[in-house]
């Protein structure tokens, strides 16, 4: 009835030439986990991309004007403004010390997703996954080759909030599951119809493995056991709601 | 080095005559979990605002003017629109379907906190605690005396959010724990200084006990273990994002 999280640990430095698929599934074979189809893997966005190559070299950055302009209001590198703007679909603010971007997959972030921890080590930084349902996938597969079993997969993004403080892990890429959790029709214990009507379990599982990543930074996947996930394979861009459906905007 | 949760099952229908700290301290002293101050009982606003009374009589609101004229647009009753009126300190938006408010905490979100899922059963509505974070010192109160042991509590409601499909459990009163988890000034494995800096650890709490709560519909509290708390008692109030750092808005 529970819900147990567990860390996978010991995974090396990720980079191009890991799996981590291949990686998260022999330390699965290797652990007391009997891996089944209805675990979740929750992995952090950064070292799948890391794995995927994703990464912006800022000193082959052309700036443009704007990104000239607005790099010192902003406190970036107009080389780094100017990536941010290439990995947009659309600016939302444009604030001192933010940038506030949609990506082209439509989600909502600071920096469009870029994460600059690494540009003052080696000039880069690095960007999401190009399609995060389809890293979830691969994810999988490779876990299955391994394993024999296919977990649900989700890619996990740390991002700020509208109105709240503090950042919270986001679902960016799902697989082997469904990522809104669907109570409309189904009658509380009282028999009213329940008014909250989808719940957001894949963002949900993201923040709650994010408590277990968190709390030595080094563990960058986690293993999810017990949560209700649905007999679907939902996409993450289920979870980006429509301007016409947002009544916050 | 993982995370527990463990629904605190068994609990009565809850109303005025109850104190839910003891109803859950009796629970858990019967259950196999020793209590410790390291854990945090998540605890669902609904049966806190039940406990303590927080409901409104719309046969006794008198609808002014502007909730006479705005009520068909919203799809609720003027009462029901001059109740959440009533609840709120300032009025974000009003959209058809749905009034975004902001309560007097400081909360952002619909209907001003006001649960109408009992409206048509008795005519009332259910509104927020007035005092989350004193609820969930009392709450822990109350587990103490029965238990021996105080642990963190939050108070978790389900709210939408902008940008995101499907509703997540914020906590919106916490006692004996740092909503915040502030990561600034540690490094990474790589000694670079994290660009995240402060996790809103209370908010995952509160979604990742959900996921306990929403596979019934009938456990309003959950045992986490494992988590990392911090040693002072911060409010829930310090997760509330002032305008002039929302770099949403």
């Amino acid at each position: 009835m529970g819900l147990r999280l567990e860390p996978i640990e010991g995974l090396p430095d990720i980079d191009e030439s890991h799996s981590i698929g291949a990686l998260i599934g022999r330390k699965l074979g290797e652990s007391e986990w009997e891996l089944t189809e209805d675990d979740v893997i929750v992995i952090a966005q950064k070292v799948v991309s890391k794995a995927e190559g994703a990464t912006v070299k800022l000193n082959e950055v052309e700036p443009t004007p704007l990104a000239e302009r607005y790099a010192p209001e902003v406190g970036k590198s107009p080389e780094m403004v100017q990536a941010i703007l290439d990995h947009s679909r659309r600016v939302i603010k444009m604030k001192p010390g933010a940038i506030i971007a949609e990506t082209p997959h439509g989600f909502v972030c600071a920096n469009a997703g870029l994460d600059t921890s690494n540009v003052k080590q080696d000039g880069t930084a690095l960007g999401l996954p190009e399609d995060p349902d389809a890293s979830a996938e691969r994810i999988s597969s490779a876990i299955e080759s391994e394993t024999g079993t296919a977990p649900a997969v989700i890619v996990a993004d740390t991002w700020g909030r509208p109105w709240r403080e503090g950042q919270v892990n986001f679902a960016i890429g799902v697989h082997g599951m469904e990522p809104l959790v669907d109570h409309r029709g189904t009658t509380d214990v009282h028999g009213q119809e329940l008014e909250e009507t989808m719940v957001a379990a894949a963002d949900e599982l993201a923040g709650a493995a994010e408590l277990v990543m968190g709390k030595t930074r080094e563990v960058p996947a986690v293993l999810v056991r017990g949560a209700e996930i649905g007999s679907g394979s939902g996409s993450a861009k289920t979870l980006i709601r429509p301007e016409d459906r947002d009544y916050f905007r």
